[in-house]
């Protein structure tokens, strides 16, 4: 089933760590790739070779890796995640309003922390990869995400 | 979109790793948090920022990030989960009760590691946020989970 | 709650980091057992203890922890997939086939960015669990990985 395994790097070097703050505006209910953010994020710390962590600090909001050529993506992955957590559930936590519970629910199955690694100083992603934020909300809000970065 | 990017550590230090077990008893089909015990592991690690990696041990258990306020948020999290996974589902998977093929679901749907950024010596979590293990099965279990901190 | 918390190693020795790349041809909508593959890399780069992350490059395949036991587990958690994003789910991506956009769904609520930690050179799995890329898309691809180990 292995068609290869090779090591990008065989030396080992000084390795540093770095901690940041990334802060975003996000509109309701939506996708906001945050990919070229982090890349500059990186390039200010100067990192070259390591693991990028980032680490979003709420519970109704959350992290991906999705596709961003078709935007008709994005809009049925929302539209997959109402049906696992419909507005009309009959949720018990309601008084932060009915979009409030299903947020909490696509939070978990989605998830707050995500690590990307990073080659010559940018994400490592593939082709069709990008980094987002969905916000399950149905209002914009601010939400703020931890970086960590450990490498070279 | 983005408000601001700061970086919370610009100098490089020297860093260390330390690995931990943390075994816990979790009563049936309940969110049990451990937040409080990361963070005591972390103080006796002498730990300072970095990153904090929990990894469970088991495959119908499973680790989150939600919010600790309302009771009603767990509780709608566990229905919104039977309804992914009934245990009337009709699963081949039944040796071993009703309730572990939906646990196995619940399982993958959650996720089993997590990284939460360290500031401090503490786990830098949002306001709202907790980390906690979720027992899918419906008798109580010990869970064992691998601690793993990189940092300063 | 808390059994017990144990620190598997006090002292802080040197790091270092190993970064490769793991291609895999997987079979359609199947589960593709990785964990001999990753030892293996872990052998190659003479890892000691640390942790090894494992980045899948993809938008429509995934990474999972589960067990390797039985293999109905692994039917029903394709089902329980299908049942969340079907094929005939009216979705409105769907010029690269009626499974491309179920695939994507079901890659965004299991992910692709997984961390294990290493103990001795080799992955620190629970006794039932095992690492797997699960092919999401009906016909086999080729799949490739980031792998980032940090460790002594």
């Amino acid at each position: 089933m292995s068609i290869g395994v090779w090591t990008l790097e065989e030396e080992a070097r000084e390795l540093r760590q770095h901690m940041g703050r990334l802060v975003v505006s996000t509109g309701g209910r939506s996708f906001l790739a945050i990919g070229g953010e982090l890349n500059r994020w990186l390039q200010s710390v100067d990192a070259c070779d390591g693991l990028l962590t980032i680490f979003l600090r709420h519970t109704s909001a959350s992290l991906t890796v999705q596709e961003n050529t078709d935007p008709d993506v994005q809009d049925d992955i929302l539209d997959a995640l109402d049906r696992m957590a419909p507005a009309d559930g009959g949720w018990r936590h309601s008084l932060e309003g009915e979009d409030d519970m299903p947020a909490h629910i696509k939070t978990v199955l989605t998830g707050v922390s995500l690590q990307v690694p990073v080659v010559d100083g940018r994400l490592d992603l593939g082709t069709w990869q990008e980094v987002f934020v969905i916000e399950h909300r149905c209002g914009p809000h601010q939400r703020s995400m931890t970086l960590h970065y450990q490498g070279t």
